[in-house]
This record gives C-alpha cells, structure tokens and sequence, in this order.
C-alpha cells in the first residue's frame, strides 16, 4: 500500500520537507509518496489545499501523513481539519520552548529563508562569484582571498563542492586541478607553484579510481582521459602530494556534497560566514 | 542573558540546524548562541560533547537548548544526559509514526544526507555543469536540454539561481544575460534570436533599480554600467520584454535564492529530478 505525505509550509517548505524526509526515512519498508506544498500562505490556499489532502486520504485509502512548518493560527486551524495524521512540530515544540525561554515567540509568517540581513545576502553572492572566478585555477591571484583551496585531479567534485560552500555557508572556495603539467621528472607530483604560497589553506578531495573512470565516460567516453589506467595513476599521484605535503584531504567516492563540505569544515575548523539555509 | 543552542547530528548536521532554527527564529527577542555539531556518530564523541554542553550550562547560568536528529540509541543515551533543554524530535514522533504506518522504523544512523542513488548523485553534477557551461549566455546551442533558461539584466542573479536550482534540485537551468545589445531602433528591448525558439522554457528576474545599482556597485564603482540612469533604464526595458512576450518573471529584490527557486518552482510546475538536501 503507497501511503502519501505531505510536507507543508507557508514559506519555500524546505525545512518542512528537509525534517519529513529525515524522520519518514526511517521507515524504508513503507512505500511513501511524498509532496511538498510550499507558499501555503493564506486561508484560501490552505482550504484547496485541505480538500487535495482529502481527496488523497479516500484515493489511498489511508490518511496522508501532514508535517507543517506553519505558524500563522488561522492557517494552522484550516490545516487541521484535513484528514491526516498530523506530525505538528511547532505546535509540540514551541509551547515547551516558551516557558523555557520565558518569553512569546513572534509567530512571524515564513520568515526562516527569507531575506534576511543585507550584507548576509551580498556575502552569499559574493562567494558564489568567487568560487566562479577561481574555478578550476582559472585565475591564482586572488588566493590569499580564499577561505580554502580545494585540489584534486579533474573531476573529483571539486566545482560542485566549492559552489555548495558558497551558496548554504558563504565561504569562499577556490578549486585548483591537479594535472600532468604538474608531475616531476621521477614521475611524482609536485605542489604547483601558484598554491606554494597557500599551503594552509589547501584542502584536497580524492576519489575512488573505478568511480572516476565512471564520471569521466560520461564526459568522454573511450578517450585516455577516462581509462583506469590514467584515473588510477592520478588519484595514486594525488593522493601521493596530499600525504607529502601535510594536506587534509577527503575521499568523496562515498559522500554527498553536503557531506564532503560538512566535514570538511568539521575536519579544517574553517568559519561559517553564514548559516546553512 | 545569551543562551545556548546546540544543534547535534550523527550526519552533517544540516537538518537539526534547519529545523532548529527555524523554532528558534520565532524567539527574535533572545540572544541565542547557536552551535551545530555534526558527525556525533559514536558514544566518544558524544560523551566529549556532553562536557562542552555541561561547560556551557555553567557559563551562560542557564541550561543550554538541546536539538538532535540522532538516533543510534547507545548515542543518544549519553546525550540525554547532558545538562539541557532537550527538543527531542525523533523520540517524540518516531514512536507514533510507527504506530500508524504499523512497521517499525530501522534507526540507520546518518542516512538522510549520504550519497543515495548513484543516478540522482550524477544527475546532480550534471545539472551543476549544465548551468556553468550555459551561464550568461555562454552557449546557446543546448537550450533544447534546459528545463528552464533564466533571464534578465547583469547581476539581477541569475547565476546563483541556477546553480542553486542545480544542486538542491537537479534542475538544468541555463541563462541568458539581457544587455543593450538586443535593443531595438526604438529603445525597446527584442527577445534575443537565441531564445525565440524556446520561449515556452524562459523564466524572468528582475529587481528594483536601486538595489541593483548597489550590487553593481561592489562589482564596477563609479561606472556608467552601476548608475542609477542605466540600472533605471536596463529594468524597465527587461520587465517591458517579459510582458510584450508573456515571459512569467520574478522580482527577486526581496527574496533569497531559496524563496526565487521554489517560487519558480512553484510557479511554473517545474519537475525537480531531486528531493532538496
């Protein structure tokens, strides 16, 4: 039996969706549909919406599961007619929250993405530009800007990696590929010339070799680029360097991007210039 | 007083922090500290932070705010012993979650964040490089593999919309600078050769000309392209485009990159190919 849940809220609905998928994720036998319902933002909104819920509690002969984010009452009141389990977050949690604080909270519609400070938004934007313009050693002189520079050979995850760093915690992250053009005579790596300077702000980002060649088929397929034999002779001189040199590094083969950025700022320390969205 | 907030994890920490400060953002009138502690993955590391937490409490004079996603039981054990006020949303919905979805839940610590399916995690670097290669107006020639071309005037943010887009939900955004150069001999804007043929696929930004003379500020000081006069000018042709030619379009003056995307989103009934992180 599919079962459907309902992730609501009257702003973007990400921290509703985010905090359903975590808590529904524990239940992986069920099969679940899930739909996010964002900008419920008035009672009109939410009343077409309650009669979709109901029209889905009769079509899966189950009642849906509801999760909101909501804080405006009037909306809340229309929500909780719909036929549905409820999972009421703020409703459980704000009231406790009150008397530990001593105080009311505001209630304020949809206020937890917007906006917000001014120069929390051009900081954001800012490193996103930056991440841009240092992506892939395009450029090397605006380095001792960078909040860290992450090295690894071609196509490790390095841009999407420097581009989450920007846009959810504001830090500014240059890229830098390690290539042939870089190896020795004896055949190793050697740090490149434009990063020497840098080396406490290096990070670096490995991959396994299989899942290298992978990536890089669906690039170019057949091509040298892609072969095992050069993806494990990279990630092998890479690898090499990072131990060498002292620099922290990562192995991304098993990990999302929200996993490789968290942990590397647990691992380096680095400062948050904002918080994850 | 400043009180304390920490937000504790097993995996990145990002859902505990979201849905923590989204609570807490309803309590504007205190000052609260907030701390996120991700990969607490084993009864060490969670009996090191259980110190830091009781340190806390001694500093502030007042009982640190506890919220967790944690559900290895071992773990969760050591922190239920910390001094703290405890938002405890696993425990609180988990249990009745079960009840009704008649199963019980598997408790596999840190999954929400991991990797998961090798085709969503490629489809999501692949949309990240998609809006890199198709960013201002870069290339024209893979439009028909957009499922949306953004358009409007210089640094109205098209750029971090797409990537956003990109990484939280695998959308192909590309975009498309609008600039003098498609002027007509009237002064008014005409739709750019490259997108007529895909006028179905175009999403405007836009922006009020004094906040974007500002931004452009920081990019070109005392230049012509940051006047008021050409921010002025440059909108109102953009907006006058986006009505003649029935292009839905946004005004993101006020809005974060998360509340433009899922507006969009929202808006346009866009399938997103990925759940958001």
């Amino acid at each position: 039996m599919t079962r459907t849940a309902f992730f609501i809220s009257d702003g973007t609905g990400i921290t509703a969706e985010s905090l359903g998928r975590s808590l529904l994720a524990q239940f992986e036998s069920v099969d679940i549909r899930m739909l996010t319902k964002p900008y419920i933002d008035s009672v009109d909104k939410a009343e077409a919406l309650v009669e979709v819920i109901n029209a889905t509690a009769v079509r899966d002969g189950a009642q849906p599961i509801i999760i909101d984010t909501i804080v405006d009452a009037d909306i809340r009141d229309v929500i909780s007619q719909a036929s549905g389990f409820k999972v009421d977050i703020f409703s459980t949690f704000l009231e406790p929250l009150e008397k530990e604080l001593a105080t009311r909270s505001t209630y304020s519609v949809g206020s937890t993405h917007s906006i917000g400070r001014d120069d929390a938004y051009m900081n954001r934007i800012d490193s996103v530009h930056f991440a841009l313009d240092n992506d892939d050693g395009a450029r090397t002189h605006q380095y001792d800007k960078a909040d860290v520079i992450l090295v690894g050979v071609s196509r490790c995850g390095k841009t999407p990696t420097s581009l989450y760093l920007a846009l959810q915690f504001g830090i500014r992250a240059a890229n830098y590929p390690l290539t042939d053009d870089d190896l020795d005579e004896d055949g190793s790596l050697k740090l490149p010339a434009a990063l020497a300077p840098f080396r406490h702000k290096l990070f670096g980002l490995t991959i396994d070799a299989r899942r290298l060649a992978a990536i890089r088929s669906e690039r170019r397929p057949n091509s040298r680029y892609c072969s095992m034999d050069q993806c494990m002779q990279e990630v092998q001189q890479a690898e090499g360097l990072f131990r060498q040199m002292h620099v922290p590094f990562i192995d991304t083969t098993r990990f999302s991007i929200e996993e490789i950025s968290t942990r590397m700022i647990a691992e380096t320390g680095l400062n948050r210039r904002l918080s994850p969205r």
